[in-house]
Formats: C-alpha cells, structure tokens, sequence
C-alpha cells in the first residue's frame, strides 16, 4: 500500500522515532507547530479513529500519555494539545490514522477557533438527532 | 469540589447529554464552534490527560469512537476533529479533562495552525532528548 507512515513504520522511510511499542509508534514531525511536534500512530493501517481498531485506540492513547509526559518535559511546555484530524475536510493530508501531540507554550499566540452560545432549542434538536442515531448502532 | 463537569456528571447542573457509562459521559457544548460540537468526559475528576487513570482514558477514547460517528451521522458532517486541551496555556478553561468532538464541513472555512518544515538538526536533538525522558520514567 502506498502509505507514507506505513512505510515509516516498516522503516522504509526514515523518521525521528521517539517511542514504538507491538501497536503504536511515535515520531517527530517534520513540519511542526511547536518545538517537539510529535505523532502518535497506531501500527495497523486504518484511515481514522472510526475505523480503528478499538485495541489500537486503546494503545494509542496510553501512548499519547507517556510520549506526551517525556514532550512536556524535554521541551519545557507549559502545556499541550492532543489533535486529530479525521477526513480532509478536517484537516487530514495523510490518510492513515494520527493523533497530533502539539506543545503550548504561553508566549505562542495560538488561537483557538471561534464559538459561540447555541440557542438552547438547536442545542436540545441536535442533541436528541444525536442520541437516536446511537441508539440505532 | 466546585467543579462544573462533575456537577454536570451529578446532574446538579444541566446539560444536554447524548451518552453515559459508568466511566464516561458526553453532552453538547453550549458554545460550539460548529453544529454538533460535542464533549466526552471521564466521570473521575481529573486535570488533564497527564492525570488521567489509564482505565479511564481507554473508557473515554472508545465513547469518542461511539459518540462522533454519531454526531457525524446526525449532523451530516464531512469529517470531524477530536481536540484536548491540557493546561490553561494550551486553551483549557475547565480544569476537568474533556475530549471536544468537532464536526467539520467543507465550506466552513477554519484553519489549521501554521506549521514549518524543521531543519533536521534541530528534530535530532528534540528527539534525542525526549528519549531521554522516555527512559527516565
């Protein structure tokens, strides 16, 4: 498959590995945000978190915890954010499955993305449209 | 403690919920950013992912699998971001760890941060020393 993080995992492609464990690995990025931009990806080829693996998710984001305490530290961070882009739409270049570990620092300028208060009534319409399509799974 | 996500997970503030287990709850954000913008939360008060018992993260990561296909379905979005913010310099403002579920549309127009190719170097070094980190703990 020409996946270009399988074939970092395979190690046909070098990377700044971190940390690799049966089911995941970690590497930096090489386009980052911060200072330490790390990956967190699962082993198994799956497009994003919905399709999974619900043992790898589970490994994943015990790894996302440990690579990230070593990040935080080895960078200095005052504190980080964990992003993953799932479908093009939101983001997503590489189609294989990666959880962004991004270090914050209080002096980066970095801003979040506007919200604003919802009316309770659309909050309640989406919210039961919600509920009925997870009773359905 | 006068914490607004467990007074929300004891029903003592309302909130619109989609979604509940024993370890894990998710309701509607009252200040989305885009229509569906959801929040899964571990019902352990806990600071930040770093905090985070393992048991819990592993609850948490599979009710994000569950919920946002969800609210992609109800919503009928064309992909979706998954955020945590950890610490008050990476944008977090309730210190009770949540996982944001952002449904995405291709005519929404939010952007990703900016990101720049590193020099190798500097990503060996980087790597080097959370490795470091990595072998401490």
């Amino acid at each position: 498959m020409d996946c270009v993080f399988c074939k970092i995992i395979k190690k046909e492609i070098p990377a700044n590995f971190i940390y690799e464990n049966d089911k995941s690995v970690a590497f930096l990025t090489i386009e980052p945000v911060n200072r330490g931009h790390a990956m967190v990806v699962p082993k198994h080829h799956c497009k994003d978190i919905l399709e999974a693996p619900d043992e790898e998710l589970k490994d994943v984001i015990l790894t996302v915890k440990k690579v990230a305490k070593a990040v935080v530290e080895a960078v200095k961070a005052d504190g980080w954010n964990l992003g993953v882009n799932n479908g093009e739409s939101a983001g997503q270049v590489v189609m294989h499955s990666h959880f962004h570990i991004i270090p914050r620092f209080k002096t980066d300028e970095l801003k979040h993305w506007p919200h604003v208060k919802a009316n309770s009534k659309e909050l309640k319409e989406v919210s039961e449209d919600i509920k009925l399509k997870l009773k359905i799974h």
